[in-house]
């Protein structure tokens, strides 16, 4: 047991560098950047309060779980911006790698269990994943908005790569993604911040 | 479900603000300090890391959900440092009228179940109450043992007074406390980094 719990507070030591791996996403403030604990958090408590309106019925702790975890791979891999296709051809492999390494800090049973929930996420295939996905689109959506679109102003975004990537948004709540859609993006783009084709 | 809704979202981007709330704990790093968002975060990832040292059985979804939300009333009442007794004795006073505010924004259900898990999390008496307690406070012990006890040096920081604010940690989890006391705390009195008294 006590090489156990070892394990599990080398982990939970590890998991403070998320602290430090910033974000494109500015908080609304409008002035400094998000890093991915915070946005871990914010997704994670918007799960526990949007849960209701996830298009199929979900395990809520599940769901909370793979978002507080979700982006720990990026402590090595680093944040790959969501509009850069260079960065992405190789985000697959380098986030593979670095969960070997992060997740293999764990015990056995842990390192299976919350390197699943990292693929079930990446895989957006299960309710939970689905959702999860969701509040991961939305959360920064909100943030944008709230900030007059500046991080989409900076970064020339287009309202068609805004609706590539969030094409899975609607399969976790159809819902969400309409109000995300109508509240946050859309406006946007009829006042020039977002890019219209 | 529309003014439902809008309210949710009001109250997810208000939450935003507590990751601009400062507390006395370095990151791991030694070089920044972290914010309200982030301990939150790391809290809640180690409830669900070290759920099953508990010594009650646990609903680790209400445990989580009290963690993510424990310190939302500082959005308007400020972190209070834990050893400094002029500010606790006005803390009760100044999070209650917070708590009202911001846990107002949310429709009725929802301010009232999350309004009741934080006051269940102040009084600390339910089983999650206890071991998210346990959580709130061997976090910040391991980081400040990771940066060779750096908060404890500078605020001149006396065992007696770690003890104090620990009375209630072995309340949740016994087998956590004496890994935190023998590995976090007790190694940086011997350094003298914690004042002996």
């Amino acid at each position: 047991m006590t090489d156990r719990m070892e394990r599990q507070f080398r982990f939970a030591l590890e998991a403070d560098k998320e602290k430090r791996i910033g974000r494109q996403t500015y908080l609304s403030n409008g002035a400094e950047k998000e890093n991915d604990a915070e946005h871990a958090w914010h997704a994670a408590l918007m799960a526990i309060l949007l849960g209701e309106y996830s298009n199929e019925k979900i395990d809520l702790l599940k769901t909370v779980t793979m978002l507080l975890i979700h982006d720990m791979v990026e402590i090595d891999a680093g944040d790959t911006y969501a509009y850069d296709d260079n960065a992405k051809q190789t985000q697959r492999e380098r986030e593979e790698k670095a969960a070997d390494r992060i997740f293999g800090m764990l015990p056995d049973d842990q390192r299976d269990r919350l390197r699943g929930l990292w693929e079930e996420f990446e895989a957006a295939q299960t309710p939970e994943a689905k959702f999860a996905r969701t509040m991961d689109n939305i959360q920064p959506a909100m943030l944008n908005c709230a900030t007059d679109g500046r991080a989409w102003k900076e970064k020339g975004v287009k309202l068609s790569q805004i609706l590539e990537r969030n094409k899975i948004t609607p399969e976790g709540s159809k819902a969400l993604w309409e109000y995300s859609l109508n509240n946050f993006i859309m406006p946007n783009v009829e006042k020039g911040r977002i890019i219209n084709n």
